[in-house]
């Protein structure tokens, strides 16, 4: 459903933080009754003035040791709570993200159950100032909504207390891991990867349709109009974004199946996976995110005018990939934390040290070895993307090196170096992707499939390898001259 | 105004067909009064089966000669009109384009003005269905309709007869030439890629006034965050943008001159410069939409979650480069047709004949002369842009040729050869833009410029040579190993 809906964040995230993040008491009292649609409600992260960098969220919550009591506010136009999804007409509750002070003294980011409207007439309770954010160009099903909080005051009970506990007497206990929140988030990378690559299958599916129904221009006069998908240039718009999303749906795959293996590795006390994990959630959501925005466009324009129209669902599908390029980490944000990464994968692999396996391609070329010769096979272009993946990890590193001989902070350093951060880290994306691909279709699973399948699949790899090649031909051949 | 007007197509297309292709007569009878607003219409080509392929319009205009009237008919589902601007709600008359047919002898799309509505009351005439057909991704404002018809009449003297007749006994008297209608088309294609580098202009504008206004994300921990637009990695996202909008207003610019000077020729009866006038504006409105549409994404997504919002006017404009890319001409439609001409350029250029102006860059390639060495300077970038154009057009050439000789049709060949063929236009178009970009900026204007003004141009000159270079750089590679 591209147009999404206003009840998508109460169900996946408000209700399964409180499940995860909230004390068996909490889930008792409202929890329950929030799984039951008993009430509805949002998750309130993201403020006007903030998105990616959440330290700097300005709601408070100060506890008053008093009345035991937290007292929420809205201190300026710029905290304003903007764009949670159902907060706009259809949420009476919600989880609301705030920097819990107590005496003054910043406590870091909490999670408070904070109620919005009346039950009975869904007017805004008093110091609620609620409404819509008005009209998107996407998503027009979500009801996303502002939130401004005056003197709002909850029971210090309604802080979500599972790790982080305030006291009755105002005794602040941390978190003892704060490894559990940040799970969360690369869960829902792992779901925004899958659920893009669907989209994008989505979106292949329909013009490829639409190109064997619609006929259009003779190719040779006289003779009657084609299919449009006889014309070779469409094709080219349609066959490679199939590959993408065959492509995509794979390593997104083997992305949960890393996820569910890291949770059980995690639940047993072992964190050994959780970078890499993290790493590939991050890259994984970033490429898949930004390819099926261009690619699901590129599809739409394959159908010509009714392409336009929300009818053919088209562009309702862009809108979606275009939104998700934004939230859950900004692409650019995240394609930077996995650039860092790989600058000191590539410390490693040069210092001879262990590398996570999806990095281990470096390896070779960290120690100096050299590509070898183009043949055209599969494993062969595979070979060719990793070996310019690591050549722009290397131009990385020693533009970071060069910064920091020069006296620059590891963080002037690294924004400096912040385009060859973010070309390093797309293409250990697409190497990870191109692997994932060549390791399925070659793989144990081939005597699962029917001759006929594996004929197809091989032929989707096939074009998705040639079209990645070709896609960073400069960078392949920069590595293979 | 990105969300369009229902009056446009009325203003720029009817009047204007109504004043250039009807009698003197027909612009006293109706011509006037829509130029008053008196009532108001569109121009009704494209049909839900055709828009490309104009000679498969399917609506049907037959003449009764015992009455003197059309006979107008919607023979099938597929021949109803579908998006003329403002027909849905807003239309009481318009241009028909339709088959005409004498003694069921078709005689080719000719222009009908036919009455919609009442003028009054505005419901629909008997014969008529009418409506509009429904949600779009942008262009809320232009209320694009659907018309079918079935039996209406209209008088003979409907029929636009400025160039082709059809006298009162049912004789057809031929257009004399039919370069006017299709100097419309050139005149369109120019106006739309004018629009498109507004349209870019317009979205770097924005962009860059949020990132001077947002901060986020120190760079150094414990600073204050920064402008966004000290993130290198944004910078990368808004000054190649403004190089882009700025090559693309001058490059539009430069088309415009071109276009009124061959208007002054053909008003003398001289055509030698409308085939290239022709083809310029096919590749420019192909390039200057298709970047619009992805480069005005590339700014909507650097405004992050805000560029979601209709309020920040940044998917309205990216809506309105979108549908660019479709209508006016399907820009993959266009580039073949500028393949097409640059294959007969190449032979004329390897046959020592003349070539026009744009395409004279191809003489040095089709001597074998090579590209020679990179040195980086303004003119050698541009050098190599054409050579790598060149390279493409020599390589569709020798795809075209080994077609042929294998006994394929000229057609079959072109469709074989089509993505060589786009590949090549694109360059050609590049080429052009690239070389008047430096024309511009090293040329006699200099000195009416502040020096201070230049320095700027000559950086953004770079920067759209460093930047099309980069984009190119796997054909440069080719042509410079």
């Amino acid at each position: 459903m591209p147009g999404g809906n206003p009840f998508g964040v109460h169900f996946v995230m408000m209700v399964e933080a409180i499940r995860t993040q909230g004390t068996d008491e909490q889930w008792e009292r409202f929890g329950k009754r929030a799984e039951n649609f008993e009430i509805c409600g949002t998750y309130a992260q993201t403020e006007l003035g903030h998105g990616s960098f959440l330290r700097g969220l300005e709601t408070r919550a100060d506890y008053d040791r008093a009345t035991g009591e937290f007292v929420l506010n809205t201190p300026k136009l710029s905290a304003y709570k903007w764009w949670p999804g159902g907060l706009g007409h259809c949420s009476n509750y919600c989880l609301l993200v705030a920097q819990l002070y107590i005496d003054d003294e910043p406590k870091g980011l909490q999670m408070f159950f904070v109620q919005l409207r009346d039950e009975e007439t869904h007017m805004p309770l008093p110091g609620i100032d609620i409404g819509e954010i008005g009209h998107k160009r996407g998503f027009y099903g979500v009801s996303n909504g502002f939130l401004g909080l005056k003197n709002v005051r909850i029971p210090r009970t309604n802080m979500l207390m599972r790790n982080a506990k305030v006291q009755p007497d105002g005794t602040f206990v941390k978190s003892p891991a704060s490894v559990l929140t940040y799970f969360t988030m690369v869960m829902m990378r792992c779901v925004v990867t899958r659920d893009n690559a669907t989209l994008l299958a989505m979106a292949a599916t329909i013009a490829t349709r639409y190109s064997a129904v619609r006929r259009q221009s003779p190719i040779n006069p006289n003779e009657r109009e084609p299919q449009i998908m006889d014309h070779v240039t469409q094709q080219l718009k349609l066959f490679p974004e199939i590959a993408n999303a065959i492509a995509y749906q794979l390593s997104a795959n083997k992305l949960w199946s890393l996820y569910h293996e890291t949770y059980v590795d995690i639940e047993r006390g072992d964190f050994t996976r959780l970078p890499e994990l993290h790493n590939l959630s991050c890259v994984m959501k970033a490429l898949c995110t930004a390819d099926c925005n261009v690619g699901a466009e590129r599809l739409r324009l394959a159908c010509g005018g009714h392409g336009y129209l929300t009818s053919a669902n088209m562009h309702l599908i862009v809108s979606s990939a275009a939104a998700a390029c934004s939230y859950e980490g900004e692409n650019t944000v995240l394609l930077l934390q996995v650039g860092r990464f790989l600058m000191k994968s590539w410390r490693a692999a040069t210092e001879g040290k262990p590398l996570t396996p999806t990095a281990s391609y470096l390896r070779g070329p960290a120690r100096g070895e050299t590509f070898g010769k183009w043949t055209g096979e599969w494993a062969n272009i595979v070979a060719a993307i990793e070996y310019a993946a690591a050549n722009k990890v290397r131009l990385a590193f020693e533009s970071m090196s060069q910064r920091l001989a020069q006296g620059q902070t590891e963080a002037e350093a690294a924004n400096g170096t912040g385009i060859e951060l973010t070309q390093a880290a797309e293409l250990h994306g697409r190497s990870f992707v191109a692997a994932t691909f060549l390791a399925y279709v070659t793989g144990p699973t081939v005597s699962e499939r029917s001759a006929a399948l594996n004929r197809v699949l091989e032929r989707l790899l096939e074009l998705y390898l040639v079209h990645t090649a070709l896609r960073h031909l400069s960078d392949i051949l920069q590595v293979n001259c």
